[in-house]
């Protein structure tokens, strides 16, 4: 019989889709990745698939892999969609379907399911990544095909023994991992609306922020963290501590009205906060280690690693050459930034790096110690403004 | 005899300055431009030039026109040198010296005089202006010639009966306008100095701010803020009510290592509290009214304004051309951004534009009032991934 | 009865399009659009559509309006796609679908067809353009819905009394208007064959042009051409006349391997004398009369324009913004270039401004009218360089 | 005593400045790097050195490690200075230096010199590369400082027992290598006149050229060429036979308008008959193999390699960054091109790429074979257009 593996969370939508493939005739096989959602039981989740029909259930161990090789180029490259959003639920997408394929490779199944709707970008981002690494792969999209109403979906998973979860549901549609938490729908929908408290769950509220702020040293190499206050942990260590001290102040909050690679706009609530955190002390370091030019127009590769992420093109040549670039730029972001957590804000206070500042004070310097030719200047300019200073002599727009 | 207008701030420098003008052989016109400096009675200044030997003086009213013509394009092109400077210097010396080339013009002076040193930013600006506007007028920068040590500036000082002010000098070299302060040298030459209290003039240490936040709204008509609260205002006093109330609350920090044009790396501090404010809003409201290609390329126009406006280039054809993209872009940037200021932070917590939104919630919703057609997306995905499939199935990098 | 517009062309699929959609129960509107096709008979086809049972047919004159708002953004963006490719097609889509969508509002159609398949780029072209200039509109697409052999569709002709051209099919698939000539398939499908003579329509083949150059002076007006050889012509006329004569001279061919929009690669032969020669001279003006900053940047933009107009994107405020940019930058760019056309080259080999040159020979000179100052570069380069030079001594990646 | 190394060419200029370095108290090391000029001979060079008063004369044969390293990332990266110039003064420059470092570390000089005059882009490119490998050197730039007419050069040549050209001046500035020849100065001078044929060396005027075409075929691997006709060579043998084969055939002549560096402009004549036979050939390829996100996002990597050439930051971390992408990209660029060379114009007529080609027949014809699945691109063109249907809906500008 023909063999798929679903791509499964534990939640209804995906538990519903086993009973819906096997009626498509599909022999189920549910993998869920952890990549460090909050809250989670990943046993438990990996028993319920097979309580409601799947023939195998996988837990992988994502973590270390997605902080390494998805999170760490986010971090190199700045990489914020749209000046703000770090890719919480962008990255994720291309590490499920990678171990998806390496399942389906190595229980002979011949099909990927996954649990998108037709309106979002993860759509885009799973069968994007399912072409790229093996496009002999089938994909089924049933959450996309159910066009059912709520009630006819909850009548769908009575009937087929599938628990529905009891109470209210939640308004909101949340995906979380270990770089942030993305929460859409319900009374965000309305761009007026001020997002309210339990739309948040990473993060306290600036008014329920501690009154003492804390400080701490970021180290980094190579454009990556790998010390806090000195002591060297791993990449997830470093995400997972900061993700609770930089909640506990408040800290990477976004609210933004979002442009969709399905050519909507939708409204989205993120929290991020050691991403806000090690961004900010990132981008500072690189301000004190990065040449001028090379930091003018790293931003151009930025956007487009950022824009590549967001629409499902982690696996593609320019990916790798943009990748290629950031890397070399990063050999000698190599220091320690002082952050300030307090209020809401992660903040840059002081920057060190013994073996890659450019910042010369010598150069800088107003007092006497002053090394800088100052007498170049004159005839810098002279050559600066020749090209427009000939310009208005010729066409006289400004004078 | 040979007369020629000086750029003059009423301190030190720019006094002794005219002494050494009349040395060489002018006569000196002192011009003082009001750019909303903060604290400096102008009739005072403007009269002191004459007590120490200028010829003529005139204090010049700049604020509208700084605002609308400088400010203004700042903000519709959310225009942050680096990401995080917003031009405060770079924006006012572009019309200080369309100022003075018009005196220059009206009083028959054949040469303009600067007070900035050889290795910053500012010179480049004033004498790149001066040969756009009339490459005819000659250039003296008494400052950047001097090669004086400060007790030697004093002597002369003394020498030439220019008051000399009495007590410790300030440690710090300041300029500041309605957009901003920017405040270096001193303690904060150091990188890994913590900046200190007494470095900021217009914003209170988060430490400080009210426990109570500030909610407004904040209207645009063509990418400009043009009400607070519903309540029209020009520009100029919306940007100084910002400042008081923005600044109350600790918004607008920025501590960063800047990449001079004349190629040195210096530690600046800035304050711009009413930029803080205005420039979240209006990308704000750019994210809720411009189409989404227009909005993903115009940071490449915007990044390329803010260098020209860094560079000394306002006036010149690229900026020119740019600005014309700009403004035809902000046509559609209209509506009313509900900022909070709190605890040093300023955030768009909601956004409409009832003429402008391209927000539909129609589209975007997980409601049954869903009017996106779900089923497009399998094709798209399919046409979209294309290019890459084809390319890992030829070259299998990733499978 | 339901009236639809349909582009019709004469060829067999949009004629054998009129009876299917006639069986769609549609009130079939004929409309062609003269863009410059060489070679048709218009009012011919105008019957023809009448005779296979179109209810209304007309012909409408583009040509002037195509060649001032389509071909002549594309001159002064030196639009060239893939760096290649004067978008010859991609600039009638989106006029003929203007024409469709006036006449669907003046004969109250409710729908429009267009007769492209669907692995073209211009279906998207098409459906674009109509979306945004009246997405209310429906939209048909016959010929991607026919899914027919070339046998069931002659038969379906032959069922429908619509002519079926009598002898071989061209192995072609040609498009053609004003600005040039598009060819693919048949043999031009394997990029190791070379494109033979028969591919070729409006150029002659090297070794059959003449031994003796055409030389001509091309005068420019904003970056469009107005004169030859100093009389002026319309855009249209000037574009005709030189489609002959360089075509005669063998200018224009291009055989390229070409990115489609869908995702697919295809092999293109491309023909266009005019803009060859249009395009030359236009950008080797531009060389004279713009500023280097702007003449550095300008290709950005040139390259999104050139992208909006390849994929469909016209009618966008993205192309809006960038043509204002394109408009702002062209108003120096006044002046005469000598052209020489020769064995398949179109070559600029002299070229004046008189009011807007800013080549000035006394600053390029090597003779003693030599004004440069030679002396500001030393400074220029100390300060050029600065930023590397400190780079180096602190990394050593290079010494 | 104090030792310099001097850029020594054999020319009047830099013989001269034997003598005048040694008035200013220097022991003079005269090097002339072999690039690959034409018709010089070095041996001669290097002892003329000698004769006019060099302590050393050395000859360093830089050939191979000028193609690899300085011709080979011009041809990855489609490097052509405003779109035509294909870098080959800007290319030397970097070598030289880096060979006259070595030297002056080796002789234990402290201080190298060029011949560059002030006006020109040498200088800049000599002296940044001076500053990147050792800031320490000091820099003597004798023709920058002569100050001196014609007249004067020869009085003091004479004086010194120079030997001094007999008869007339060349009224041109020549330099050249294996990578072309730039010709400058004299007639040229006016942009009006055309450039006589006494201006080129290295191709034949169109109306010379054989009346039979050369085709051949060229084999590239990873973006380098490697094979003419399936006879794997060195890059130096394949330009130095493309040079004279394709320089037959009149081709490779370029007549601009140029911005420089320093701020002016000037007009060129230059000659590479090799670059454009290979530039055009690799384009094509590239064409054939890259995928198409791709290929539309290098070009803005090439124009940065190309401005960091010309603007002499070869040796800067943003052109090694850069170069990174550029090599990444490469890896596919594999397979032969057919070019055909004949009347002043190299064209590619066929290419094929066994390994790496994305283009896929099956995919792009139009004959039954087709495996484009047509009924995605509805679905494609829907969320394609879907921003702009939105923007319109609202804004109402086209329709």
């Amino acid at each position: 019989m023909n063999k798929i593996v679903l791509a499964y969370s534990g939640g209804l939508d995906t538990s519903v889709a086993i009973p819906w493939l096997k009626d498509k005739g599909y022999d189920v096989v549910a993998a869920v990745l952890d990549v460090g959602q909050a809250g989670k039981n990943l046993s438990e989740i990996q028993q319920k698939a097979l309580n409601v029909g799947a023939v195998e259930s996988y837990v992988v161990d994502g973590k270390d892999e997605f902080a390494k090789d998805f999170v760490g180029p986010v971090i190199q490259a700045n990489a914020l969609y749209e000046g703000k959003y770090p890719l919480v639920s962008a990255l994720s997408r291309p590490l499920i379907i990678k171990k998806l394929v390496e399942i389906a490779h190595e229980t002979g199944a011949k099909a990927i399911a996954h649990g998108s709707t037709g309106k979002g970008n993860d759509q885009v981002r799973f069968e994007t990544a399912i072409h790229a690494l093996d496009p002999s792969l089938a994909i089924e999209a049933p959450i996309r095909d159910f066009h059912w109403s709520r009630e006819e979906e909850i009548d769908y998973a009575k009937d087929h023994n599938v628990p529905v979860p009891i109470g209210k549901k939640s308004p909101y549609s949340i995906d979380d991992n270990l770089w942030g938490r993305a929460n859409e729908a319900g009374i965000l929908e309305n761009p007026w609306n001020e997002a309210p408290e339990d739309a948040f769950a990473l993060t306290a509220a600036v008014e329920e922020t501690p009154d003492e702020a804390d400080v701490l040293e970021l180290t980094f190499k190579k454009g990556l963290p790998v010390a806090i206050n000195g002591q060297e942990k791993s990449l997830v260590t470093i995400i997972e501590e900061l993700n609770v001290l930089a909640g506990k102040h408040g800290i990477g909050r976004i609210d933004k009205i979002e442009n969709r690679l399905v050519g909507i706009k939708s409204r989205e609530i993120y929290e991020a906060p050691a991403a806000a955190v090690i961004m900010t002390a990132h981008k500072d370091l690189e301000d004190l280690t990065l040449e001028r030019d090379l930091a003018h127009f790293k931003p151009v590769i930025e956007a487009k690693i950022t824009e590549l992420y967001y629409n499902g093109l982690y696996f593609s040549p320019l990916f790798d050459a943009s990748m290629a670039f950031i890397e070399k730029s990063q050999e000698v972001v190599n220091g320690v930034v002082k952050m300030k957590l307090f209020k809401g804000q992660a903040t840059a206070i002081a920057r060190q790096s013994e073996s890659n500042s450019l910042y010369d004070e010598n150069l800088a310097t107003y007092t006497d110690a002053d090394s800088f030719d100052q007498v170049s200047a004159a005839g810098f300019i002279k050559l600066w403004s020749l090209p427009t200073t000939v310009f208005e002599q010729v066409n006289h727009i400004h004078d």
